[in-house]
């Protein structure tokens, strides 16, 4: 299933940051099942948002805790076009 | 650039509404040099997200204005991976 997870707080966020969180969770998704797919940042109100495939949610959330930045939400999104 | 936009209050939207909207938004996004790419909806929490090129946010928003559906927030993305 696809997930949508949100993190706030992010403000500042550089390209090379965000590449850097993304290669660590790259790093580690597959022991979880998960794999992060996209993601997008807006440095100025601090919000990224992480396209994923995963098993569930708890799942997703696993792999973002073990690289150090939890999501804020997590949806799971059935629906895409 | 690239915007991320979200719409709240869209408890059990279907994959039929999700394809409806999407397409009334292509009917009109050149008009606002604006092009949705992607969209993802969570039916249990009514969200859904919206990825487009555009010229500015409130580009975006005047299409989904157009069609019935203006977004809760939107967001630029600069930065994706």
């Amino acid at each position: 299933m696809k997930f949508m997870d949100v993190h706030h707080g992010m403000s500042g966020i550089t390209a090379e940051q965000l590449r850097a969180a993304h290669a660590a969770d790259a790093a580690v998704e597959a022991e979880e099942g998960v794999h992060f797919e996209q993601a997008w940042a807006d440095p100025d109100s601090g919000t990224v948002y992480c396209l994923s495939e995963a098993p569930s949610r708890e799942a997703v959330q696993r792999v973002h805790r073990r690289t150090g930045h939890p999501a804020d939400e997590i949806h799971p999104v059935p629906l895409s076009v």
